[in-house]
């Protein structure tokens, strides 16, 4: 299947540097490109497949960078389409002068995902291995890159083809029982579907429990830093990122403005959020400051709840998700006496002792950071679960074999039940591959896509 | 001249997209790239140079990503040297993995601008040329991008070395006559080298002038909003950019932080910057955010001093550089009556009435920070200068002109001193194009670049 349009997009992110990458596809990728590189009264550059070209591409007639231009035959391309892309230097300005001039010359501007759609309706990727391109791109660890290459190379797919076969083949011969009476059942069909679906069973568990792994390697983790006014949650900002980002004074609610900053703690990639402080209040902008540390409460992956030592008032409240980890971290001690110090209760699980302004105790936090997130490393051929489409299509599935199981286990077998839940875990495993899904989720998937992939 | 080790560093900005490109170059590029893409017990793919190779990167023997590889040949490269360019899925995490199993594999992280310092020390491009590589890079408009495109082909390269030939036959002649008596004095040269001079320093001069729009297309502006506390510096932010970046209030001094964002006003690239209200404090927090704001004043290419309508308080004090434009915005128009409103004075050069709150006036203000910046639109084929290092040659040099102008002068020419001057000039067209350059000067041009171009 051959789109009728052809699509353009910037394949690398928005910014100054050396390189810039747009990229088109569809049939009419080679002329739009031919004329974009033609000069006044000039000739076309040759584009041979496969070969790095230097030329120039012009804006309005007017020469306006020089590019290396790679062109990608159909259907060897990554789309399965003609496909060309085009090195500029990377100033988003040239990126988007190019991208104008290929769309006054007929191209369109690409949705989000919409190559590695084409790829997957050409027959180039099923849905699991798209699926993993948009892992690849967004993966934070090189355990997360490593684990979805996995998947773009078919690893998940091949594992999954394998199980639909196995479930295919019981659903034959549980079909051809429907064609007898009880009295001539195999003898031997029984016991043997029941360790069959018992051994796939097994099978999907695995694949459904390697998910809260395979989703925090993919999609890293937002650490939110909260508590009552002054603290110290801008100081410890500053501290676990080396920096001055926050301003920070004596006076409570300094913060106001949440702040954000990505960092890898321990190997672990961190968004780290400073936050306004919690406390009851009427007036207006901290309370705006307040509204906007809840929302990002709701969307913390790990909370560390920020007080002074022991004695003194600082309780807040938020509302609280028990699913959401959470550490309490007791800053200020060089604040305390020595030998107040000293007699400090030893970091135990959900609790530690720190100073933010002396560094004291902030290796030991990050490494708790990482263990609270329960990040252990991977193996280097593990299989991991890495969407939540794909964690509910394998629920399915094994719940509808479950069910099977459980049907086998009645006294008189409805074999036409076992069929139904059967056909229903294969049909589960067919959308999740893309073999038989709608048009509606297949957007959904692609809509997550960044634009140029 | 070629390098002895090989370097390495990612060409496409930090961030999640579909592409990204890390670029090697150096004699050892072709071997490490080899290694990096051979799997254990498997062979290295065979790289045919400029052309397009579909293969697997490892990390630590581990497959890490799926990859297009591209092979420049020496010299028939961007730095004149063997270059690899491998482009890789856009997650700062594979591109980190790659650069760093490519040192493990005998590459070091390459300084900015390494690779274009290559290309000028391989007499790929002289010294003119390679800052417009910078300057493609940075462009921040089409026309920019245009003019910058024009130095990298050569074409101020050309002229510098047009009038530098034109100085070189002067000096010649006048040397010749150092070797005569002032009887046998030419009678011909004197009137001759006063013309060719006086065309030559109007030539320089148009150069020398054009430094001004040069360097406002190369590089933007930031425009800083300011004004004394609550006059609505943060509502404009928001309105200018459509966004609800920054909190607001009614509260004076809500803002603390300064907030920057980026945007196109009219065309013309503009780094937006709100800031905290100006006014004596004695209040910690806010003296930090005053500080901060100073900060940016003295960075400012253009000052918007917003204040209430006529009548209210609002005065506020800081650190005016006459140099930089500055216009006053009085805001909260809507808070008039309509007969107040009827009878504002109209907009004229440095005072415009808007109202933040309901968009009126925006239009104008755009439009009118659009001409405070002075930019005009720029022919196609207009040279102009586009760095401090070039207005300075070349005012160096039409400074020696104008000097051997005066002395040819004097009823007694002294042509020894017209050929010093002479000589001057050349020295400065030559340092400026990179033929006679000092070491320091190189670097601190080449320092400018981001890496990996």
């Amino acid at each position: 299947m051959v789109a009728a349009d052809t699509i353009v997009a910037t394949a690398t992110p928005y910014g100054v540097s050396g390189i810039a990458v747009v990229r088109l596809s569809g049939p009419a990728a080679q002329t739009i490109t031919s004329a974009l590189c033609t000069p006044e009264n000039g000739a076309a550059p040759t584009l041979p497949p496969r070969t790095a070209v230097l030329t120039v591409v012009h804006n309005q007639g007017i020469a306006l960078d020089e590019v290396v231009i790679t062109y990608f035959k159909a259907p060897g391309s990554y789309t399965g389409e003609d496909v060309v892309e085009i090195a500029c230097h990377g100033s988003p300005v040239i990126v988007e002068s190019i991208i104008a001039e290929t769309c006054r010359l007929g191209a369109r501007i690409a949705d989000p995902g919409e190559f590695t759609r084409r790829a997957f309706l050409n027959g180039k990727l099923d849905l699991v291995q798209a699926e993993s391109v948009a892992g690849l791109i967004q993966s934070k660890s090189v355990e997360s890159s490593q684990l979805n290459l996995r998947l773009l190379r078919g690893q998940l797919s091949e594992r999954l083809f394998d199980l639909r076969d196995k479930i295919i083949s019981l659903l034959t011969e549980v079909e051809f029982e429907l064609d007898f009476s009880e009295d001539e059942l195999n003898p031997d069909l029984l016991p043997r579907a029941k360790n069959i679906l018992n051994a796939l069973v097994k099978n999907f568990q695995t694949l459904i429990d390697s998910y809260q792994q395979g989703k925090l390697l993919s999609r890293g983790a937002n650490v939110v830093i909260i508590g009552a006014p002054n603290v110290g949650k801008s100081t410890l900002l500053n501290a676990l990122t080396n920096s001055d980002r926050a301003i920070v004074s004596a006076t409570p609610g300094t913060t106001r403005d949440t702040i954000d900053y990505p960092l890898i703690l321990a190997g672990v990639p961190i968004n780290l959020v400073d936050t306004a402080g919690l406390q009851q209040s009427t007036e207006e902008i901290e309370l705006e400051g307040i509204r906007r540390t809840h929302i990002r409460i709701e969307a913390a992956d790990l909370l560390l709840a920020v007080y002074e030592p022991p004695g003194f008032n600082q309780s807040f409240d938020f509302n609280y998700r028990p699913s959401v980890p959470l550490l309490n971290v007791y800053n200020k001690i060089d604040t305390l006496s020595t030998d107040k110090r000293r007699n400090l209760p030893t970091d135990d699980e959900g609790q530690l002792y720190i100073s933010a302004k002396t560094g004291d105790g902030l290796d030991r936090l990050k490494t708790r950071i990482k263990s609270a997130m329960q990040i252990s490393s991977s193996t280097s051929d593990e299989l991991m679960l890495t969407s939540a489409r794909q964690f509910q299509a394998l629920s399915v599935c094994e719940s509808n074999l479950k069910q099977a199981t459980v049907l086998l286990q009645s006294p008189a077998v409805a074999f036409e039940l076992v069929s139904v839940e059967l056909r229903e875990a294969i049909d589960a495993i067919d959308r999740l591959l893309g073999k038989t899904t709608a048009d509606d989720i297949i957007n959904n998937i692609f809509s997550n896509f960044c634009v140029g992939k």
